[in-house]
């Protein structure tokens, strides 16, 4: 039986705490999403002008299983739908679905909406109706509808049945407080469908109570037929439900259908990738995806899982794309390495089982330990691959760099930072030294000016690389910030392809001086080798 | 009614990812273990040598409501009790009661343990009796029991019947695999009661579906009188189930009694401080006491809460120590402002339409136009606020600094970045000009730490405060980051509370200056909002 996975993350998602997604990251969610096979993509809200242009755009993005939906709320108290704006522009977008989020609990209704119990049953109903007439799909979210159920239960039946009459084609119980109890949101689903038993049932949880995936998945086995969620449960206070857990729970706990069953691989990559997207650390402990899901740490454990996987891993890690290793990766498996070695560097011709693919997964767990990750900084994993075969070329050899970081600008502001750096750079049969200088506002943007102006001569492509995305994370809040290493990813491009790299580092300067370099011996790299390829 | 909480941090909890308690740490634990209130905490394991020292010495230290435990396994295969070296050592301590580990799962007998059904059962027996003799309280922990129950129920409720009748008080149901729905555990946990009415049942769940709370909630709704757990559910894998959660579950939100009901409004602070002697980074999304749980970010919600709590809210935060904490972003309107201030300066009494309102709106606007965002930062808001009502304090005038960065580490692994810092500090009527350098890996931590050492002699109380996270993001993805913005936020604590700050800059180490420099100042104003409130 299938059920329908509607992901929120860019609506419901966007609420939580510092998540705030540009554009770019939208789109790359949505295409994330899809091929990660979800039924719905909430891409945004008709009534927040920072989704417009995603709205607009969201069309002609190509998509194979997902359908975009916009939400919105319903109509004004004492207005037309006609004369909402929102619900207007919700109805002229090329989008065919659109959720509409209405009051379910009475208590809501007066006291914060501040209208009466039958008006608010006409707003949900006009609006409802006005959208189906301009040709839309719609869902209907029953906002605290757990809550109104408890309190005034005939009035939130009668909430469903409004929208049902209307035309609503999903009806979506939601615990928009995240105070509710498995048990609870079992009796009352089931109790809906005694009530409404042609209606299609939809379930919306937070995790207030660490309670989201169990509330969801026990609306679904008393009939829900949609779970709404977002990747990492991301969302506002303790977040939503997380689809990365409830995704492998329906589809291999429960046997329902939710993603097309060859998808089910990709959702420990793809749920570390719009993770980075939304510049969130990922969260290691997460079930299923995390990179300790399968970790053992007591050796009995781990003497126990070799012997018979089954005695200490409730599923096979391989089924989400996740490993036992205790490795942390978004890439895991031979089968994995196989996939992303084909991928990355097809020239190499690395296959299963030769000494080099053992090198490289050496290599690659080894920078892994440092707090490495390349999962969304394949050009550096590129580099490392060719690093343990032993054919890294060398581009440059650095000698030295000095930054020196003048007084800050709110003092001067015409303050500028300097950086100075010495290179040894193979010129024919011998080495040419290069010492470059160069200011900029900020030490890495000094560094990389410096670095490309010592490059130039010897390698003018280099004149189009620019760096585009700068990203900095702390790896373990240890007691103080000097004992912690950083992470720090870097984005270039070229103006045609985008890529990136990444560097680990006690000093936040020395990380962004590793991904530099990478940034650039990878452009390096690509460039040589298309010219190769060009010449056989 | 009683439900027990048996507290594992210490034992199962040091099974997770990177964690190692000293000595120090677990006494420091064991006391905040004691203060909030817990039935049972298991001190450590009587084979791990690393616990010898903290499992002779807890009969020392004064408990007032924990009851300590130490762990152990069942004797060996053809052995006796007696001759079992950590059964002995159990055996001798100074603690009362001991937890033993024994298999429940016929799979796991003759597939992991190696021996047959029979000796399993008599392995038991033996040590239960052998414990019993010296004077101690025995709890019987089946390991898999739900797994072995579902594979051979017969032989896993002998297992339970055999521990019961050689005298152990509490059988304590493990879902070791943590694969467990809740649905499956109320279902087993009723028939376990069914077969043995006397006896007196725990639960022990794993995180690895996410469902550790929700399946310890249905057991103990089914009739279990004891949940184990840990202090925010660290624990391998996934994690243990977190009590964090499911102490007010348990008593807020079903109504049992579990820990005096005088300490439930210190949860959250003892949450944190044992997360802090763990030295894990707290998950500021945990349900009930993390700092965004009761965080509010769209407008919608943030009017709806100011009007009435619990329309957004499904506890009052209070219960368990936590505040609500309503962010500021672009979507909120007048009332949610109104809320900010009353709750982050209630000394200004600052109210909607007055000129300092106004200037407060148009302060953040600017701000905010320049790229600060100060959901999440709310100490650089109060700071804001202070400055639009001409009411910022000046504890310290920036006169200059410089920062410079050394050799990489790849260069020169020694090698430290190094700071000076030059500040007219306010002494009397007159000025004091501190000058100060330091180095540090990194040139926020070295200017961080000149700062202090600066400000040290005149506010000698920051030497509690520290740095616990640093994060950095490039505002816009332009075309040279030498032009973009970029927006440090930086998350501080003096152990007991955590605040965020924010700074805005195209230089990294000017924002991050900011951000310092708002930390510092945030804790200088509380302390003397603090100590003017304590004078009235």
């Amino acid at each position: 039986m299938k059920i329908e996975i509607y992901d929120t993350t860019l609506r419901d998602g966007a609420q939580g705490a510092g998540i705030s997604f540009s554009d770019d990251n939208k789109r790359e969610i949505i295409v994330a999403l899809d091929e990660l096979g979800v039924s719905y993509i909430e891409v945004g809200n008709a009534a927040s002008p920072a989704d417009a242009s995603i709205l607009r755009e969201v069309s002609d993005i190509e998509l194979h299983d997902a359908t975009p939906v916009v939400f919105c709320a319903t109509r004004r108290p004492s207005q037309t739908a006609e004369a909402d704006a929102s619900l207007r522009f919700a109805a002229e977008l090329g989008i065919p679905c659109v959720a509409v989020v209405g009051k379910s609990s009475r208590y809501q209704v007066e006291n914060v909406l501040l209208t009466d119990p039958g008006e608010n049953l006409s707003m949900i109903r006009d609006t409802v109706r006005y959208l189906r007439s301009r040709g839309k799909r719609v869902f209907f979210d029953a906002e605290h509808f757990f809550d109104g159920y408890g309190d005034d239960p005939t009035y939130a039946l009668e909430v469903l049945r409004t929208a049902y009459d209307a035309g609503a084609e999903r009806l979506v119980l939601c615990d928009t407080n995240g105070g509710m109890l498995p048990d609870v949101v079992g009796v009352v689903v089931n109790a809906v469908r005694t009530r409404l038993p042609d209606a299609a049932l939809g379930v919306h949880c937070h995790d207030d109570m660490g309670m989201a995936a169990a509330c969801s998945a026990e609306a679904v086995i008393s009939g829900a037929v949609m779970v709404q969620g977002t990747v990492s449960g991301i969302g506002e206070r303790c977040g939503n439900c997380n689809l990365s857990t409830m995704i492998p729970v329906l589809q291999i706990k429960l046997g329902f259908s939710c993603i097309p069953e060859d998808r089910l691989a990709s959702l420990t990559r793809l749920s570390r990738k719009i993770t980075e997207e939304a510049n969130l650390a990922f969260d290691e402990h997460s079930p299923f995806v995390g990179g300790y899901a399968f970790t053992h740490k007591a050796g009995m454990h781990i003497d126990a899982v070799r012997k018979r996987p089954r005695t200490f891993e409730h599923i096979a890690p391989e089924l989400v794309g996740n490993s036992s290793d205790l490795l942390i990766s978004g890439m895991a498996g031979k089968s994995a390495y196989q996939a992303v070695l084909d991928r990355i560097a097809p020239e190499l011709h690395i296959s299963a089982g030769s000494a080099e693919f053992s090198a490289v997964i050496a290599k690659v767990r080894e920078y892994e330990a440092r707090g490495f990750q390349f999962e969304g900084a394949e050009a550096s994993l590129l580099l490392v691959v060719l690093e343990a075969t032993g054919i890294r070329p060398r581009f440059f050899d650095l000698l030295t760099f000095r930054v020196m970081i003048s007084e800050p600008m709110s003092v001067n502001p015409r303050s500028l930072d300097a950086a100075f750096i010495k290179l040894a750079v193979p010129d024919g049969d011998s080495v040419r030294e290069e010492f470059a200088a160069a200011e900029g506002m900020g030490p890495v943007g000094a560094l990389d000016t410096a670095l490309r102006r010592a490059l130039l001569p010897s390698y003018p492509s280099l004149d189009d690389v620019r760096l585009s995305d700068y990203k900095v994370r702390v790896l373990d809040s240890a007691s103080e910030t000097t004992s912690s290493a950083v992470r720090v990813v870097i984005e270039s491009t070229d103006s045609h392809t985008v890529w990136r790299t990444v560097g680990v580092s006690a000093d936040i300067v020395d990380a962004s001086w590793q991904a530099l370099r990478d940034s650039v011996e990878y452009y390096l790299y690509i460039r040589k080798r298309e010219e190769n390829s060009r010449e056989h």
